[in-house]
């Protein structure tokens, strides 16, 4: 057992497993967010999942598209568009033994920022403010991706 | 070589990597299955994929969306949104030294939720069955992420 | 520092760390090329996104799908779907202690089909030149996966 758990005696690698981690629950939400205004909002996406409502037709009408919906299913997608990257690209600068400090301040500026996004996204916040927290956590990747690059590259 | 396979000498990250692959692996079949509703449904989100069916006007019929293929991109992508968030979850529960039994309960559970999932989707069974499955997954993805933050946590 | 660099001490792994932040920013520059269109198309998905156009119903006009932007939205979404299979299969890959040029044959061509995938979707070419990048990225994929089970295979 001891030996699995050797990449996590390093401080910038725990840290990472907290971030990744975080971000990555937070992600997991918005599939909670979306049943929830699926079920208030009566639109669904499959006919068996409306059948609870009434039977053959009348059920059909809650098989139907709902902005909010749509906007929290937005929101799950710039999640995997962004967070995936963050999570495969940090992973590799997390083993590529960077300074704690500065590990520290990019995982929490992305998970900040990635937050914010949700939340922007959400009530809305009026522009710029998605688009910052979007460019924000975008920035933190390209830097992470940067020192990899720096530190592997094997072409 | 051998130092790249330390971690494989650790039988719960074994485990980790032989459940990762095979989700992962189920998660591509779904592809194949688009592919195969699209061609026999004659229905393409592409102008030039339909090509091949007429020319000009008479291909752009069959630029359109079906009941069935839609169906199996809605489960496409609820691959997407569940598995990645086990796969990254999981990486870092494996790395955390769990018990072998208890790590393998959770990726055989994981899995098995995930396959019937995508069974339940694609028949389809009538509700609860898909959501259950649903949420068994994301239940086993909670637990290995409570595991994570338990043993790892650095904020 | 050292503990967490050790697997960037593998050639393998360096190639691989490589490859996949390679990828894994030309899925992001996805994103640069779908605002580029937004923009440029006058075409957004938020009414708050299309607020600086004009106010009220004047900006409503501008919330609307366009056929460029889609098609972008298109590639997006099969990067996510095929480069997060290749980077989570190609991680345990290259913990599995592949050769070094086996290994790097895996990772160049996967990358080059990606990249290709992305031109022939955008321009777009005609078939089967997507298809066909799209069936050599999946089969570098596969021929992956079938080595990390049976390296690792622990059920």
């Amino acid at each position: 057992m001891a030996k699995s758990t050797q990449l996590l005696d390093n401080e910038a690698f725990r840290a990472y497993a907290t971030y990744a981690t975080i971000v990555l629950l937070k992600m997991m939400l918005m599939s909670l967010i979306t049943s929830y205004f699926r079920i208030t909002r009566k639109a669904f996406a499959n006919p068996e999942d409306a059948a609870s409502l009434g039977k053959g037709e009348s059920a059909k009408k809650y098989v139907r598209t709902d902005q909010d919906v749509e906007r929290v299913r937005r929101g799950h997608l710039n999640d995997l568009e962004n967070i995936v990257p963050f999570f495969g690209i940090g992973l590799l600068y997390a083993l590529s033994g960077p300074e704690l400090s500065t590990a520290l301040m990019h995982f929490r500026i992305f998970a900040g920022a990635r937050i914010f996004h949700t939340l922007a996204y959400l009530t809305p916040l009026p522009q710029p403010s998605r688009g910052l927290s979007w460019a924000v956590g975008y920035a933190v990747t390209i830097s992470m991706a940067y020192r990899v690059l720096k530190t592997v590259l094997y072409l």
